[in-house]
């Protein structure tokens, strides 16, 4: 059973859920993979807690692990990307494994043979401050490069439209940002806050095969894993 | 915290939380209603339970709503039209409130002075055999009507279709059964199963203001009830 550690933001979850059913081959409800999902909205802001200007996410992040926990997940995945700069201190507290959002998209790339290229990152204040991308990916040969700092303040701004239900404005700008990143250069880039793809979906034109979008990566890596062990089966 | 029994079908849940979201007055995350949702996809079919042919269903849900209840769910939705069969029986089960997706359809037709009226009913067949609409609107003042025996072996092909995956072939039929129920006579028709919201979305034209969406309705149901109470916050 596939647990989601989620609502960070809630529509996001959604996006991801819905990649998880249409990477999952199924012809009736059964053939699906069982989860459970909390939809842990009130954790607090990441990138705040990163920035040094708010409360740590962490209790409540752990307390939606451990009912997911209990619930008998048995793989964990959050659809947040700025909630992976505390996924080492999650997986010392539980033995389900987490799969990671960065690992799943290096994996993808890597399969593709796309090593040293550079990938164009649009993603949150805290990701980039936390380097979660750059330090994960440039282990695996990959190098990362973000927008410059006006370019950045935009992203951010992006991304709060996106959780405030502003899709279309956001879609205006993290176009633009992601249009300036391949002109720097970066042969692709990654939505890599789950907010982005809801904005980026329905991008066309040239763009459109340059976008990476770890959340559709992360849900594929968790069918693997789960459809690799038996599901349990209620019933 | 709401507590969503799902996974009946499982895009459905998904369908279900995103408009639980969009109705929901929220400006960031932490603006959000928490949720703990199972998409517990190994419930047996209840249309074939209902029609004598299957497992039953209860048992599974039961599980489901014991676990939702243990992870704090103070309210419960079941975004499945025909699990509603159950509703008195898991009602039983437990002192959380489960909401019934007929009475929140009945309770918004009322606020809008519609008695009287004759609703079209799209759904599988275990919802039309079991009268889980008829009975229940039939209380507050509403006539049901559903299609013929041929018809209603369409819409139940239909919705096989949207589990399977194959959405496009069931907005098709579905349409061309909605327009059926309004030429008979029904002012509105009632996508009274999950999985038919999901096709008839991008409906346009005379139809679409016709189209009453439990599904929505329901959750409305679900963000007035749990905006009453205060919300649970971990940090």
């Amino acid at each position: 059973m596939l647990g989601v550690l989620g609502g960070m933001g809630p529509m996001a979850t959604v996006d991801f859920m819905g990649k998880v059913i249409r990477n999952t081959p199924a012809a009736c409800d059964q053939d699906h993979i069982e989860m459970v999902v909390c939809s842990a909205t009130s954790v607090p802001d990441r990138t705040a807690a990163i920035l040094d200007r708010g409360c740590d996410p962490l209790p409540a992040m752990l307390d939606a692990l451990k009912r997911l926990e209990r619930s008998g997940a048995t793989c964990i995945a959050i659809p947040c990307n700025t909630a992976h700069h505390w996924h080492g201190e999650l997986q010392a507290r539980t033995a389900v494994p987490i799969l990671h959002i960065v690992d799943a998209l290096a994996d993808a790339l890597t399969e593709r043979g796309q090593q040293g290229t550079t990938i164009g990152v649009l993603a949150t204040d805290g990701t980039v401050r936390a380097g979660i991308y750059q330090r994960r990916l440039a282990k695996r040969g990959f190098s990362c490069a973000m927008p410059d700092a006006s370019g950045q303040a935009e992203v951010m701004r992006a991304i709060r439209l996106v959780k405030a239900g502003d899709v279309d404005a956001a879609t205006t700008i993290l176009n633009r940002e992601a249009q300036a990143l391949v002109a720097g250069g970066c042969s692709q880039v990654a939505m890599a806050c789950t907010e982005i793809p809801l904005a980026l979906a329905a991008v066309t034109g040239e763009l459109k095969p340059r976008l990476l979008d770890p959340t559709d990566t992360l849900a594929r890596a968790c069918v693997r894993s789960c459809l690799a062990v038996p599901q349990r089966r209620v019933a």
